[in-house]
């Protein structure tokens, strides 16, 4: 190792997240260094994804699902009993929040061998350990040495590399904890790309981007010609759209309350735009049944919404159809279909992690595709600022008001 | 037309199911000439397939059905309600039952082009009407124009072509209805086969093997070297062994009830026997889940339970396992999966009507590799007889003796 900083901790920047749905603070932290399989990165920006907010709303999330299922006569008293007893808590803070980033390796810990300080790399949440037997078949993105979970540390072991300057341990955040100049990263994790790419570009390929584009080249399978529905028009909506784009669908009817996706899904492709809060009467897959006399070909769910999810697999054409699962629900939520449709309706139901894309390999076809100026990327990209700008860009992402704001780490 | 008996009606034999679960009767009936779109085919042979088995009990099934979903005070009343007042009767008797045959068309009515008298053909179940969007894609086997149901007339309208020598319209079942000397059918309904090939063989490409054959080869496309899971060695079941060998799948488990499918799945390529009954107290996707060591590539549902279903769901492969849903449950059993498993295990749930195959093409296609000694159609006949027979054979099928009885229609 010859970097200065490499084998010490490091004092850096980060927006930690102190309390659930409360503005992220700006403080130094120290970084821990890499331990062995490992990489220490300095996060050059990194980009505000929805998986983000969730996380940092979700002891508020936690205790409202809960307490939908009871009785309100009892909801304070579990509402107080998972907040204080739970081993467990839904929320994880102080946290280090972020998981859409592009970063340079400061230095590596022992055992690393594929990548080197200097290079340029992708962050990703989902791993790809490259050794298991899942990692090597090209059929799946699901590692069966590190599975996927939303972890509060690193994934070998229940530690963190973070503590403020108090001594407190800071929380990792899906493996990546971006909003942070520094962070560390298993090598199962990190994606080496080609430094000649756009680092506010090659951040996006992260996570939602990525998810929506590879639902529909990969999971999908997208023919030319076909028709397409999208239930939610938010980025991984909209990178759906941008997929089935690239694939020459022949239609593709996007589905969102907000009217302004109207306009935006026009940027991304989109050709028809259904409000389905002016339905009237009709469920909004009879509006898609109608219009599409009897069904879109792929029918993708991007809101992560159980009841959207049966709209979908009801407006998918029956004798091939496809309803690709892609939007996140809260944890139960039940996704129930009549035997007799799943068998004679020759209908197909797919759940698609990370639209099926293997970090390693994928990503790199990805960024081939928008510097070969096919994937476009950039209409993606509706914000930028600093690292204290971080709440401005919650606040926007909350409201509906931007797609993907990119935060500079070192503005 | 030429035939003498062109255009009149024929009197001929057939086994007549007069009431719901008792045996057939064999008497003469008469069955008209066809009408347009209509051939009159002479039937050579026909086997059983336990569709019969399922309508020829359907009333009491059905009283069965409704009854556990309420309380057992009102079980009767309703019961009775059912079966008196109810304009579509759960069964409908008198009915000639049959589906998997083959016969010569003795007779054709008008806008009948692409087949002749004297033709060879196998009745199908599944219309293929070779115009409408869907049966012109290669995509899908489910006719928009006819759709699948389970008449009790002909296909196209509402009208029967058999009665007995009392007057008495006789139902139709499948639009088929082969325990007939001769019977009438939609030209959707039939496919034209090589008459060098032996009718006991042919027939049985009607529904139960094909649909087990075409679950293996185009629903799932079962890839070399695969892991299946089979529930339900029953002879769909079965044929989905004999797909997944053909294709050179590394290890086919078979799960039934039955101790006796053991050295009967061994004859169709089953590697693995799992007796579900002697699983203690462990699920049976733990036991499969265990022997796989994370899963089977493809599980397929041949019984038609729901809870089977969930347990073939439970050990497909996290990654890319898929489960094909084959067999029929009742009217109303719901499939539910959580959205996490659905999202996060990469997991396909597809349904496979007549195992996906387009009729008119893929039924050729099956024969020829029969022809071609490759698919082994030998092994699924385990009896045969003459029309006198079929009581015997209702009763063979009902106890699990059988798989296939073929039933020669003039011995």
């Amino acid at each position: 190792m010859d970097t200065k900083t490499a084998g010490k901790p490091i004092r850096c920047k980060a927006a930690v997240a102190r309390k659930a749905g409360e503005p992220l603070v700006i403080e130094e932290v120290l970084v821990a260094p890499p331990k062995s399989g490992e990489v220490r990165v300095r996060i050059i920006c990194s980009s505000l994804c929805h998986s983000d907010v969730t996380f940092w709303k979700l002891r508020v999330c936690t205790l409202f699902i809960f307490s939908i299922f009871v009785e309100s006569y009892y909801r304070i008293f579990i509402s107080l009993a998972l907040f204080y007893f739970l081993k467990d808590p839904p929320g994880y803070f102080p946290r280090i929040l972020g998981h859409e980033s592009y970063g340079v390796i400061e230095s590596i810990g022992e055992d690393v061998h594929d990548v080197t300080e200097g290079d340029t790399v992708v962050p990703v949440f989902l791993p790809d350990c490259g050794e298991c037997n899942t990692c090597k078949s090209p059929k799946s993105n699901i590692c069966s040495k590190l599975p996927f979970k939303v972890g509060p540390w690193m994934h070998r072991e229940e530690t963190s590399r973070f503590t403020d300057l108090n001594g407190e341990t800071i929380y990792h955040f899906l493996f990546i904890s971006s909003f942070s100049q520094y962070t560390v990263l298993d090598v199962a994790h990190i994606v080496k790309v080609d430094p000649q790419i756009p680092p506010d570009r090659a951040c996006l390929l992260s996570c939602g981007v990525s998810t929506g584009v590879g639902a529909a080249l990969k999971t999908a399978d997208v023919e030319a010609g076909s028709t397409v529905a999208i239930f939610g028009l938010g980025v991984i909506g909209l990178a759906v759209a941008e997929g089935a784009r690239l694939r020459g669908a022949k239609r593709i009817i996007g589905v969102d309350v907000n009217e302004d996706k109207r306009e935006v899904g026009g940027k991304f492709g989109v050709t028809d735009f259904v409000n389905s809060r002016n339905c009237g009467d009709k469920p909004v897959s009879q509006v898609i049944m109608e219009m599409t006399e009897g069904g879109a070909d792929y029918c993708f769910e991007c809101v992560g919404m159980a009841s959207l999810v049966h709209e979908a697999f009801a407006c998918c054409r029956m004798g091939w159809g496809k309803t690709i699962v892609v939007g996140v629900d809260k944890p139960g939520a039940m996704l129930s279909f009549t035997s007799f449709e799943v068998l004679h309706h020759g209908k197909t139901l797919m759940g698609s992690l990370f639209g099926n894309l293997k970090p390693k390999s994928d990503i790199q076809m990805l960024l081939k595709r928008y510097m070969d100026k096919e994937l476009e990327l950039d209409k993606f990209v509706t914000h930028e600022g600093s690292l204290e700008d971080i709440n401005k860009a919650f606040e926007l992402l909350t409201e509906g008001k931007s797609l993907r704001c990119v935060i500079w780490m070192d503005k």
